[in-house]
């Protein structure tokens, strides 16, 4: 939670007036998001979302998440990135780049429910399928590739976090490189798809936030991503019920084909990876006063472990297609 | 900045259903304010601000606070705390109490112009006006009589702040508490009206905020507050062309009387030395990597220094009154 970068009403409504808003109402810096600083603003015509991108967000990647956006808005799935006059996404506030993002009502949801996961599966199908007709790329940096190395920043400190955690990475490092998928279907991914960046309006989905780490990679990646992110529980157990109903939403809209199937274990586990492996990293470059909270990397050693376990995707509630 | 107390999105749908103001649409943590927990909301009938009161704030006081902000509201100097359905002002949410407060459009000015001033003035004592009929009663917890017990916390420290600090401090304390005067014109002061604490849409005043401070005492104290809060430059210098706005903003509405005039360079001395108190104590207090950023004391000791060689209140641009 922070505000890293105070903007003055001054120079705030001079950057408003570059746009088609109508006059500043209010504005309000938004206690969440540990990437960047962001404010809710009132205009005369409604509600908006300022981001003021900071150095965890690489400049050169902007223009892709905001045509990305506001691709994708089109599908309305997501809030839609604001023109300037000028026919800008992207401009400069306050030292750092700035877009102005339409507000998306909805609140997102601390205790999904099976329910909630169908209609996840269906949205990032649909996103899947919009994304397609997008033409920047880019490559994800997170992805297998990127393990190792971010890995290697923090070697040596791995067993603070858990006995045993070290060999348990190289391990894994050792086996998922060797034996990654590489001809799944490709495409835009969100790679984030965790419960705080999709809203709902009761037990409507209103759509998905928060595109800074979307990329071109395997969209059942995605998929995996989300298997982690919404159908554990507290105590760390799988809930196939979620499994399941994430699963079939999906392929409501989009299902999969055989190679996607055989490699779900594997790609759930290299999720599970991917996130051990940043919320490690952070873990230990974080003081435990900072301004922003530290997310705890021990569910994903216990995450990991389950996907160790699986031998086809079918444990996770993954059906024929019923399409 | 700080949002305390994390609500789940479960715990405030219900208790958002205990009023009449429609679904909940959204929620946004708020980056601001030092003493409370607050949230932005949307609902169907617009937006709200909710609070939840931390332990700064006394649970014994707030049916003061919320009692008078209702009350003023009524004369639309402030926002309107909304009652439930079972007509209560003061509820409890996440375990701590909470109330739910109508949003104020408006943005506070980093710069505010001596035109400004002089809307604040007015708003003030329009604010004294309509707090004469409010019949509930608070101490001032921070006047005279609260000042050397505050000091006797940081004492051994003062002299980190600046050389010679204490001193002055003792002083300032021994001449003010004997000769503070007890006979001026008391009612409902803000006690708090700095820049932040009031919105402006343009250049119109929207309304005051953050009723947190306000007391009884002497009307023309929150006068004094104000000189200090709002009509000196960034170089410490005093702007007599916004002393001159504010008092005769506040004049024509509630003109002065002799005492208050002839009181006013000591009230200033007193309101200097009280924010130099409480800025002083937090400086030492709070780590500089803490959540809640610190306020600088310096500016007080410049301030109180300034005071010190006023002879009368025209050195402030206090006029006879035109009214």
């Amino acid at each position: 939670m922070a505000v890293y970068t105070e903007v003055s009403d001054d120079e705030l409504a001079l950057f408003i007036g570059g746009y088609d808003v109508g006059a500043l109402l209010s504005y309000k810096g938004i206690a969440e998001g540990v990437e960047n600083t962001n404010y809710l603003l009132h205009t005369e015509k409604g509600p908006f979302f300022l981001t003021l991108y900071e150095k965890r967000v690489a400049p050169a990647d902007l223009p892709f998440f905001l045509g990305l956006m506001e691709h994708l808005a089109r599908a309305r799935l997501t809030p839609t990135p604001v023109r300037d006059r000028q026919g800008r996404l992207l401009r400069e506030l306050a030292g750092k780049p700035a877009a102005l993002v339409t507000f998306l009502e909805g609140v997102w949801l601390r205790r999904p429910q099976p329910e909630h996961c169908r209609a996840l599966g269906r949205a990032m199908a649909e996103l899947h399928i919009a994304g397609q007709g997008f033409r920047l790329r880019r490559a994800n940096a997170l992805g297998v590739g990127g393990w190792r190395p971010l890995y290697a920043r923090f070697q040596s400190r791995a067993d603070e976090i858990a006995p045993g955690l070290a060999a348990t990475i190289e391990l894994e490092l050792d086996r998922l490189e060797s034996s990654w998928p590489r001809d799944l279907p490709q495409g835009i991914v969100h790679a984030d798809l965790f419960p705080d960046n999709v809203l709902f309006l009761g037990n409507r989905l209103s759509g998905l936030i928060d595109f800074y780490f979307a990329c071109i990679d395997a969209l059942s990646y995605d998929i995996a991503v989300t298997l982690n992110a919404w159908c554990f529980e507290a105590d760390h157990a799988f809930n196939i019920d979620k499994g399941r109903a994430l699963l079939a939403g999906y392929q409501s809209v989009r299902p999969l084909i055989a190679a996607e199937r055989e490699a779900m274990p594997l790609l759930a586990r290299g999720a599970a990876l991917r996130f051990l492996l940043t919320r490690a990293y952070d873990w230990l470059h974080t003081s435990s006063d900072a301004l922003v909270s530290r997310k705890d990397p021990a569910e994903f050693v216990a995450r990991l472990a389950f996907h160790r376990g699986i031998r086809s995707a079918d444990q996770y509630g993954l059906e024929e297609s019923s399409r």
